[in-house]
């Protein structure tokens, strides 16, 4: 249950039905999901929302997989559970593979292992690290 | 300063000077970072780890480069500084240009944006997402 | 399912019941909630975590309300599911407007965003910051 | 030392230099701290970080002062040092008293205190928090 | 529901069942606990995670127990419900009692709450403390 | 720098020197430590968290050792740079050698790297990990 209702067409305003659809065009599909729904009680933060991740996920210097597993990576590290779910099914919408998907959750908790022992060794940076 | 010293070629023991050789030659360098220095006071746990790091960090299903990317996006969400300093070093190293940098860290961002609202909004998965 | 039963008031011991009593006196409510059912195993353990709570969240120099927002805050960040849910509640109990919910969300999302941007540029504090 | 150089006016680019006066403007101080020169490396996300900070900070339901409370709320949790320090500064710049300053610490160190309890114990979410 | 189907022993591949037998042989336990049924998919990930458990929470300087409830910690910290939840099962299984598993969770507390409060105070580190 | 400065013994207010004394008393040293100069700006605070330092860190049903590693354990997941120092240094003056350091590196290290991979499948809660 989330701490707001999720809220149908119906239940939206006319500020956040016009994201929704832009939502169901650039995506070419006609599920919106949840998180959508849930910030459409407030339009502002749903369209600011949807506006800069358009342009941050959308095509540049990294590929949209790559962005993806990115997203993931971060999602994970933070522990939010919705996050891991829909951007794994973005990621696999994108063509990640399983061998993709097992090497990318290798590199996590490789990541996330030393991180812990660096932290614990509260290991100085060495000088030719730094830009 | 780390809650241990650092070890010199000089005070490592054999088997952790081992480790460092293969480091070197693995790396084509002769510089061995700090984390590793720091590791040394135990050479079954620099072994362990260096063993893991090649492995997981080789050539595979992902791109080298793709996976200091995810490397350094847990390192940032942990808040590790060494982390992310070195990491971000080997990125550069494998070709990641700053147009590149520039968009993993805009990723990154955009991700913790949305961890920060889902989690705070609590929204449930999506029945779409579950595999 | 917690990692431990929640006690029922009948399964709690005397020295737990002094405090749902207590809890129930100052809340003006029946209601104990899981929280306190599951500290209920370990009475001191109880008893010290609700007697900080009542004199950090009471009256002060900061509005209750501010408190249970910064309660929120903290809790997202740290992905705490109960306690999202249960310092929401409670927000709102002392006079969250939805308008307020969505700002905090906001907040929360850009400190989270810079927070992760902040930490992959390793940016160092200007020296006008430091106190 | 950060990732990346930090850009003086004289390094920056004429887009990068327009937000930098945007900041100069809107703060009225000629100052322009170090996160802005980090980021001034990609001149569409600084645009795009100062602009959604604006607006995200600027006036609306809640107070400013609260918005940089809970601003430093979720930098503590996640461990940012850069913006617990600049945005302790800003809640000053606001108003924020020694003994505001003090209250919220200890809610942050409540909140935390008990996000590892909750979490510990893996409470269930009581039906009434629900929405 | 998990990112990836659970294998059965059925569906397991030959070197995936391999590990399963292992871990069966060595918990002398014919239950194989769905982290492992979820890994199954990655037969190389499976194997080199279960051989390094086998390592690290095995007999050494450290009590068994203690390895298990150092494990919790850290999983609480990381808001892991499934690693709290059948971490506290193992330090049950190897006797840790009530009274010790609510000190663990004080101690989680109190760990909690001084992080929380140092780093908002961005205390800095003693001399005597450096190693 | 710290974002409140650190109070001598001749700055100190009188509760606040009151709290110093104990400090030295309990620890059998004339040293009081950063942390608890940064509290001495609000003697409420900084009486309420040592006295119930000492309780929860003091003898009980596990080992006063146990609990500084336990207290590393969540400080090195949350981060914390101070707390993972001044910890380390206290597991030490509690007699934890260089073998146990290592070990307990390890086990941190390992469960990180579970937590992440655990996070990143959603691996279910397995049915008898329920209490």
């Amino acid at each position: 249950m989330a701490t707001v209702p999720l809220l149908s067409d119906e239940e939206a305003s006319a500020e956040a039905l016009a994201v929704f659809d832009d939502i169901r065009a650039t995506r070419g599909t006609d599920y919106v999901n949840n998180f959508w729904r849930a910030l459409a009680h407030d339009p502002a933060l749903l369209r600011a929302t949807w506006e800069r991740l358009k342009v941050v996920m959308g095509p540049g210097a990294l590929d949209p997989l790559v962005k993806e597993m990115i997203y993931v990576a971060v999602s994970t590290a933070n522990g939010c559970e919705y996050c891991v779910h829909s951007h794994t099914a973005a990621a696999r919408a994108k063509g990640m593979t399983p061998a993709q998907h097992s090497e990318m959750l290798a590199v996590i908790g490789m990541a996330m292992q030393t991180n812990g022992i660096v932290t614990g060794l509260q290991v100085p940076v060495d000088d030719i690290f730094k830009a």
